[in-house]
């Protein structure tokens, strides 16, 4: 079902190809137009058919979209949004797919001309891949797509964007933006700062035991790179944009960490055995509320079926 | 194929039970005998059929055995160690699968008659599951299984023991018993600790923010979880065993983290970048060296279809 005419995707990543992809799959909207700044990524978008037209600007692919969706790395947003601003159609939506939500609605909320509704978005869904090969119709397929409507949005507009997004496959949800930026702070921002540590420390070792580190990766560590694969310009962004919430998570996680150490120490397994039994149980709160399986992950699972 | 007459399987959790249906699958042992200190736990082995017979002590378990393998979290192996030697049959190999291993070596070492060979050994295979009810017979397959052999080690003994794991699907390599400790734990003990911690302080916030943690528990949380689920006996005898290896690594990263969070309040995006840029590199060094595979992981794995 068609739910916009014209969806022009700003930035042509993970995210956005696999918009693409779902949009295509469903028939959501009549045309999907293009930019990215990079020639080789948009003539890969144009050879793989992720887009009907392609643009080297992004003022070019805005103009007469009834649906704008910005898909670029939160430091990129505000001069996007000072580029696009006089070229949106009257009466468009334009939403993000950012990390973080105060950064963005600062960066491009000031730009939005009277007669466009932007209203802040974000899918809690990624790979530790990108570019514009990297994207698959199911990637938003049960998964939370969290939006933060601004004051003043018009309902009709925010119940359209719903209902698109939803068609996708996603969960829409509502959310307050300096709460998104906390959550997400918790369950996604500092979990990467701490994995992206954890492998650096690996490497240091490394060249102390020749590759063994590499070698023999087990189960503990393989995760934490996996994780740590994930785009680099993003995650730069992620942390320099919502630093307030990731240094308050990161101090708590560092007093957290010191009582362990201390009881590993002062050889207090009760303690330990105490804390890892309470861990347990927060997995088994994530399996019920359905965000995982109670499968084993072996850290090796093929691709879904339906992957393009 | 036949490599021992008798396996004794001394504890029945995730391992041995795994080790079980790899033994049965294959013919590699003339019959299984198993012993676990709890009724229940032996009562189900012998319901599911994991093991021929079962005792309810170890000393009678291993009675006639020409494989003797200790399944029992670190911490136990000292007194099961006292308790079998006695009734160790003469020529006997006695292996374990404990995660440690200078620990494991200072245990049962000095326990052992001049008549068998004591190999420590070391699956490096998982999952977050425990219990007689979580093996399945492919879990070793392409996994490594590191063993430690000993000064004077009968090295018949050692290829033959060899020989078995293989058989199982591992690929087999031999490690001195400190080098071991040091790649485990940055490897494994390590990335277990950070995970069980950042589970942790989600729970704090849990109260702070009514649920939404676990609501949202975005693709790096979750996979932090699956790893906090992992067995609590087992990891507190991990660290209270492997205490300055894995306070070394603790200190390497606590500098690095402290070094990550300096630049994320000074904004200095540039090393950032060259910091998350780094660690990917190392995320396709694992997977060159067939540590793991490039399909992006959803955390939400459906078991293998072989699965028991």
């Amino acid at each position: 079902m068609k739910h916009y005419d014209r969806v022009a995707l700003i930035g042509l990543g993970l995210i956005a190809s696999s918009m693409a992809h779902a949009i295509r799959q469903g028939g959501l909207a009549g045309e999907i137009i293009g930019h990215a700044r990079s020639a080789e990524t948009r003539a890969t978008a144009l050879e793989i058919g992720l887009v009907d037209r392609v643009y080297e600007t992004a003022a070019e692919a805005v103009a007469g979209a009834d649906l704008v969706v910005l898909c670029v790395p939160v430091g990129a947003m505000a001069a996007i949004a000072a580029e696009i601003a006089p070229h949106l159609a009257p009466g468009a939506t334009v939403t993000d797919v950012g990390s973080v939500k105060q950064a963005v609605v600062e960066a491009v909320a000031p730009h939005m001309p009277e007669n466009v509704t932007f209203i802040p978005g974000h899918p809690l869904a990624g790979t530790e891949h990108s570019g514009p090969r990297s994207g698959f119709a199911t990637l938003f397929v049960n998964r939370w797509w969290l939006i933060t409507p601004l004051e003043g949005n018009d309902p009709a507009a925010v119940a359209r964007l719903k209902g698109f997004l939803a068609a996708m496959g996603a969960n829409v949800d509502e959310m307050e933006v300096t709460r998104h930026d906390l959550v997400l702070s918790v369950v996604s921002h500092t979990p990467h700062l701490i994995a992206y540590t954890m492998v650096g420390v690996a490497d240091h070792l490394r060249r102390v035991t020749h590759d063994e580190v590499i070698k023999y990766s087990a189960s503990g560590f393989r995760d934490f790179t996996r994780i740590a694969a994930s785009d680099p310009t993003m995650w730069r962004d992620v942390f320099l944009t919502n630093k307030d919430a990731t240094l308050d998570i990161l101090g708590r996680f560092t007093e957290e960490l010191f009582m362990l150490q201390r009881a590993i120490r002062m050889g207090d397994g009760e303690m330990l055995f105490d804390y890892f039994t309470k861990t347990r149980a927060i997995r088994r709160s994530i399996i019920e509320a359905g965000q995982d399986t109670a499968a084993p992950d072996f850290g090796r699972a093929p691709p879904p079926a339906e992957r393009k």
